[in-house]
């Protein structure tokens, strides 16, 4: 594709992309499509002869960006909401065209200069010491997958030569998080070959707080049994009610233990941007790494995860390997090769969104969307809890609101009160404006609202409230035969989903 | 930023990328800058107010765009030259701007139906079995990883629920591949907590293609020892010299032992999209897994590698989690849940850019800028060939060729032919107009010269022959003191590189 034909098709894109944004809110946050039957619109072979952008671009239209869920939608409430932003949008533009490869310094000295600039922007932002460096990662699975990669070689386990099996020096390694952790601690532990049966999972309270005498007591136990701690996972924000571990205590355990202090805020993290809001991180300064995921609440396109440590030449340790043909020959001075620090080589340049898009908001600008969105959860969690039939299920430190919908006849049957929630769930994701997902809380069904998208209101929020009370009426006012969520293939949107298109262009003010 | 405004930014940003496509050659292809000299260039902290989006660019355009490495030039011919091709790109704004994430089938029905439908296109363009399924990763490193880690659960080491430490019905786990092998492989090891020392690296032969007797011999050498082969590793197109490991064979010997084999073709395994140039791949439709990466000779944006298996359901073993926050509810259909198999939850909608450029640049259109490179590639090691006093390291099976400037009075001296060499790269690559990288076989000092880039014509590839000769001469003539690289602060491009400024619009024929 010549310059001018990729420039003309650029703009095409562009203004695609622009009406789309400006226009989200007449698609049904999730596609009303059954699985299967998405792949067989498309060719079953690549064609052998090229086509013309323009009819590819039409595809794009027709075939795909109906068919995504649309986490640009105002009404994603479920996971932890995000949203990619303008600027970062123009950032992966970049990414994308300059077409650098940050593995190593020389490969792109840039990438790899703003990449440390950016790092410390993000960690004075967030009030963190100077001792604390970093990296950008694609991911928080990947981050935390580093964090106990390094966590095992400080633990003086010497894994990345020797590996785990067949040793007769070390004692099984364990990891120490709550029962909330989130699985890609579990995942880290099953892929760097400690397994699942390393991670002890700490009860909670009933917070969901990790219960730090527990921890204590479950190290103890271990250490007798002869196994060998390594690593302790504090979770500020949990994935399922963002709870906040106690990390002041864990990182008094972790010192007096020797054991590394992971911290995984990858979705809260964003709040220590506000200095009034930094209660719940009072300690993580003393941890070893800590992970914060500029993709979820701070507006950055997926992927970009922030690992910081004060422990590189730990992490260096894990994944440093200089084959001849990465070795830079005509440098006095060493570099910074990113790829060292990575179980991966090659590396985007995850900076460049980053850097522009912290200019493009300033931290005062992020700032005010988070106490925003921090608003808005506060005024949903009084709604919940203003009515007799619906319960909160969690406390609300950040954006997460957990509740359900408990009416007084169905007080003793809680498998009851959870087919109906799941239920209720279902038909409010039915509607189309609004996308809510679940989890469990003390073995319950809870209905998750995560406000955290640029383009979320306080009318979608009040909505999604709306719809809710709404739908419970429904289900309580129909047949008990009717809770069973409905044939996947009748799903449909809603009109009323349908009939936002004329009014949603201009609805996304600042994202 | 409102959709209007993200609308005029992003048409900014399509015609910078369209300018700077249109004139990279103005460009040195390795920036004339010291480390550590462009951190400074930044501000300290990010801004506490909102900047304006066009002030920004501006200084993308002056900090950012001439200190990368130009990856998109056409004289990158270092580590294997990639392009990020026009639709490529156009894929990646896409992906960008509709901000899905394609960790569930839920999360974004049409971006996992598509992934299944592109791994199919590239599968049958490879000319693979229909046995094979697959998934996009983000680097061969993940790719590999993968691999191993399913390996690790094929052979019955349940190591992702148990760990390998501390285990006394496992033999020490073997992984083997050839001393060609890429770092990457190495690193899974480390990774995986297998560890450097789980790597048997078996010899080459003079091709540097690993020698399938000395395979044979360390596998029964371990076997007799105790310990456990899990897996073999073929690379069909090593990084170092390209060289192709005999795949037929070790297909046969891993069958006989039970033990999985994974290819690493990341580079050249493009080469099987035309018919007639599979004769290398003859074998490694017997693979567990093979790994190739479109986003080196395919053309497609970083990041983008395809990994195909036979045994998805070992991936599954290996990285499967469901917490319930992740829970499908409403379906009665079992659905494809791609971080299933991945170590990385969150995933980026790569299948968008593959399913575009696939489409743009038609099969016959790929095959046939493939056919330019290897062409060009035999003309160059033809030029090496001609020259008594240059000598090619390796055969050149792709679009590689490793050489090396060795005149008749360093006959007696290959200390002295290395520092020769390495000085010659340095001054080449100090020219601005290509850009080359280095490595070493059989122990001594090799030049490599990649071709790969869309935007490489012939005349960049003479140039750069040119531009070896022409230096060479230089430091033959010159006093043996100026042998050592000169203090890396007095780089400058050369005025040739700046001055094709005028006369490189339009040289980006087809990219």
């Amino acid at each position: 594709m010549d310059p001018e034909a990729f420039r003309a098709a650029g703009h095409l894109v562009v203004d695609r992309l622009a009406d789309y944004l400006a226009s989200v809110e007449r698609y049904a946050v999730l596609p009303a499509v059954e699985p299967g039957s998405l792949g067989p619109l498309f060719a079953a072979s690549a064609p052998e002869e090229p086509e013309a952008i323009g009819a590819i671009l039409d595809d794009y239209a027709r075939l795909v960006e109906p068919n995504v869920t649309h986490w640009q939608h105002p009404g994603f409430m479920a996971y932890f909401a995000t949203t990619a932003s303008g600027p970062g949008i123009l950032g992966e533009m970049l990414t994308a065209g300059i077409g650098s490869n940050a593995m190593l310094w020389r490969t792109s000295p840039v990438a790899t200069e703003l990449e440390m600039v950016v790092v410390g922007w993000l960690r004075q932002a967030l009030g963190l010491p100077d001792s604390f460096d970093g990296l950008l990662t694609d991911t928080a699975s990947t981050s935390s997958l580093i964090a106990l990669g390094a966590a095992r070689e400080a633990a003086g386990l010497d894994a990345a030569a020797r590996g785990l099996a067949v040793r007769d020096d070390i004692g099984r390694p364990r990891v120490y998080a709550s029962a909330e952790a989130h699985s890609s601690i579990e995942k880290a532990c099953m892929t760097l070959g400690l397994g699942r049966e390393a991670l002890v999972r700490v009860p909670v309270n009933e917070r969901f707080e990790l219960r730090v005498e527990d921890l204590e007591a479950a190290i103890a136990r271990d250490r007798v049994a002869g196994h060998q701690p390594i690593a302790i996972v504090a979770t500020l924000g949990t994935t399922s009610s963002t709870s906040v571990d106690p990390v002041a205590a864990m990182a008094e355990i972790a010192e007096r233990e020797g054991l590394w202090l992971h911290v995984d805020t990858a979705y809260a993290g964003a709040v220590a941007i506000i200095p009034d809001r930094r209660a719940p991180f009072a300690g993580w300064e003393r941890a070893d790494s800590i992970v914060v995921n500029p993709h979820k609440w701070l507006f950055t396109p997926l992927d970009a995860s922030l690992l910081l440590t004060r422990r590189m030449d730990r992490l260096r340790d894990a994944f440093s390997l200089v084959p001849e043909y990465l070795r830079t020959l005509d440098r006095d001075a060493p570099v910074r090769d990113f790829n060292e620090y990575t179980p991966q080589l090659g590396r985007r340049f995850r900076a460049l969104k980053l850097w522009i898009q912290l200019r493009w908001f300033g931290l005062a600008g992020l700032r005010r969307r988070l106490e925003r969105h921090l608003e808005l959860a506060q005024a949903f969690a009084a709604w919940v809890d203003a009515e007799p039939d619906w319960e909160r299920l969690a406390p609300v430190p950040f954006s997460t609101i957990c509740f359900r919908y408990a009416p007084a006849r169905l007080a003793d049957d809680p498998d009851g009160i959870d087919e109906l929630n799941a239920a209720l769930m279902d038909a409010v994701n039915r509607t189309g404006e609004v996308f809510l997902s679940h989890t469990r809380l003390n073995g319950r069904f809870a209905i998750r609202v995560a406000i955290g998208s640029l383009r979320t209101e306080p009318r979608h929020v009040s909505r999604a409230w709306e719809l809710l009370r709404r739908e419970a009426g429904t289900l309580e006012a129909a047949p008990a035969g009717i809770l069973a969520p409905a044939p996947a293939a009748s799903v449909a949107p809603s009109p009323t989903a349908r009939s936002t298109a004329g009014r949603s262009a201009g609805t996304a003010p600042s994202s």
